[in-house]
């Protein structure tokens, strides 16, 4: 099924709406297998049900299974082999802004395992008809804080500029003004005032950067969060939204070295490190840019190796998404595809994935992005 | 007006095709103010001709104009910001395929101009109705030969296996053996045999390959045709197909060196580079394709400027095309793109298109891609 571009719109979405939506999910999951159950009395169940309440309630294997859909149907998303392994966290109960918080800490606190990192999704209430739904604000949930100083120049991540100044205005009193203070996260629940927690330190595993053959690259201070977890996007399984379900799974290296470190809108490292390097910066064709970029990459690579944080490269997981496709093709899919973010940002005609085609449909379940709950 | 894709299919096409087609491009033209003359009576002279002869004769300034339209409609083509300077040649009135050769052999002259390369297309006669056109069966004018070994592996450029031997077979003694032997130019006249000829020598400009740092990378005896003249696409415009047209400019150094030079079904250099620099090729994550691709790159770039050889490399052309979308914006134009392919195949996100958004659309006059004839 296609994306239906009412159903990303919010607030009103018909019973209609809502059933088909449950009934082609129930035909996936009978059509993979996944239950022993006959579909049909589930259908009547919740047919009933969303006449009732203008929604339903998902079993939990219908949740889990449904988030394993999402992650396996993201067009943009390179790491979709490992679908199937993703742990599901069932958190609908909880019904405050505190609990959510705490849930998230222990988001982090299991995905990170230490450095052996799991693939894992926290879903909580999803929205309810008529009513807007609880929206972490944060884009995800390990961010660091963008200063801007009064020359119009920023300390810390540019990127996070206007959310730094928004969390300052609810009453955040700022980190210690290094270029890497954790921003706190934004929980609001529906109809409430947001509201603002600080995570605690050991909750965030961080890896300081160091360079295989330059000494002086761990001089640069840099590091990064181990962790991507986005928290920002709303999961949508069988016409039910879930509108704060943060996931996350490990860094692929570029993710952080060629477009955190290196995008001259990010931490625009490229000129320093080419700098430190000897480099020639005065002419575009010494490839500056290009032999930098690929030091900051072997450094991430090396650091997160080194911290054991689990980290993949950019040429075995493009190597691993086309066996993905090859299992999905056995599997009688077709495996749809963004070109443009599954080819990494460098070196892209090195990767298999380069040399492919692929359509780019939108199946559902999936994660959606959605507006900012502040504009 | 978007690609109508009947066009695009050889053989019967309408009147009212060619007709609406012409009508548009003159309509183009007025907008654009490129002829004092009224535009309606040459429309009225152009629908008495298609009625009469089912096709017509365009001016040498709407031929030389509509080339240029063509190249600013190519949305592959991140050069396009020279569009407007591209000389146009025209050589409709030959119909032998010796003379033809000629003509191909006076273009690469003129286009190479010792090293200081034009932007140039020369254009032969245009397909007849219910005839086959003019067709040259090489992609380009240069290109060097793959021989393929009884072990299965290839020397030249595994690219043309398919083609040297079909020459071949045509009659084609074969080059010398090396890696870089010129393929014959094969000419075929409507409704005739196939034609091979020969290359002379010194119609070929060639640049060694050199590296700035390393004197081993002279010894890998690396050259490349300083020329990419691109020969097998047709040219449309208003109505009108011109199944050969040569055409060509300089290179972006990414071309030959991450391309040509690196992939694994083309001359796939980067392990041997590899390991003369030294790197430890067992690992993905030591990144030794990343820095390899990059040295290879340093070395084009390097050689053909000491060669005295225009190039652009990917940074100053990529920051150019922006330029391009600027005034084409200010002459109220949309810069539509294939993204894919304008982003270069290295560093992508150390260039700026990487982080813009391209419509796909394809404007006629334009090139297109023809079936291969042999086929
Ligand atoms: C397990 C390791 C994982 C790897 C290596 C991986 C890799 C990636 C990469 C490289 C991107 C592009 C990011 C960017 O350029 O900004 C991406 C995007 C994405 N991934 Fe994954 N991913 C992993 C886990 C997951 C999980 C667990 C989920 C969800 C359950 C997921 C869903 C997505 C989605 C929805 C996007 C698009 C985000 C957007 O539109 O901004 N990924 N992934
Ligand atoms: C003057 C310098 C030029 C530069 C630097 C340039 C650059 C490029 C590059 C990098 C590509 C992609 C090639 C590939 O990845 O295979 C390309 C494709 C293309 N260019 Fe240009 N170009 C130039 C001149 C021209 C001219 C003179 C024309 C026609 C009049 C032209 C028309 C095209 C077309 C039609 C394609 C697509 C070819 C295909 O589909 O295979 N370009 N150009």
């Amino acid at each position: 099924m296609l994306i239906n571009n009412l159903a990303l719109q919010h607030g009103f979405r018909t019973y209609n709406t809502i059933l088909s939506d449950a009934k082609a999910f129930l035909a996936l999951l009978q059509e993979e297998q996944v239950f022993q159950e006959p579909c049909l009395d589930r259908i009547a169940e919740i047919e009933s049900e969303v006449e009732q309440t203008g929604t339903y309630w998902q079993s939990f294997d219908e949740l889990a299974y449904g988030a394993k859909l999402a992650w396996r149907n993201s067009t943009r998303c390179v790491g979709r082999s490992y679908w199937n392994s993703l742990e599901v966290r069932d958190r609908r109960s909880l019904n405050q802004a505190e609990e959510i918080f705490e849930a998230l800490v222990e988001h982090l606190r299991l995905c990170t395992n230490g450095g052996r990192i799991k693939s894992l999704a926290t879903v909580f209430a999803p929205q309810e008809p008529g009513k807007p739904g609880i929206r972490i604000w944060n884009d995800q949930l390990i961010r660091y804080a963008g200063y801007r100083q009064p020359d119009g120049s920023v300390v810390g991540d540019p990127k996070y500029v206007e959310f730094t100044e928004l969390v300052q205005r609810m009453g955040w009193k700022g980190g210690e003004g290094t270029p890497f203070d954790i921003l706190p996260i934004v929980i609001q629940m529906p109809n409430q005032r947001p509201k603002l927690f600080e995570l605690p330190r050991d909750a965030v595993l961080e890896v300081p950067i160091q360079h295989p053959d330059y000494s002086w690259f761990a001089e640069l201070g840099l590091k990064w969060h181990a962790l991507p977890a986005i928290c920002n996007m709303m999961l949508e399984i069988g016409g039910v939204q879930y509108t704060a379900a943060p996931f996350s799974g490990w860094y692929m290296g570029t993710e952080i070295a060629a477009r955190n470190f290196a995008d001259e809108n990010r931490y625009n490292l490229l000129p320093v490190v080419a700098k430190r390097m000897g480099l020639d910066t005065r002419y575009d064709h010494s490839l500056w840019r290009d032999r930098a970029i690929v030091e900051l990459n072997v450094a991430v690579l090396y650091s997160f190796r080194r911290a054991g944080v689990t980290m993949v490269d950019h040429h075995s997981e493009t190597r691993r998404f086309v066996q993905f496709e090859k299992s999905e093709a056995l599997a009688g899919r077709t495996t749809y595809a963004d070109w443009g973010w599954i080819v990494p940002p460098i070196s892209g005609s090195t990767t298999p994935v380069f040399h492919r085609n692929y359509e780019n449909v939108e199946l559902k379940p999936n994660f959606f992005s959605q507006p900012d709950p502040w504009r």
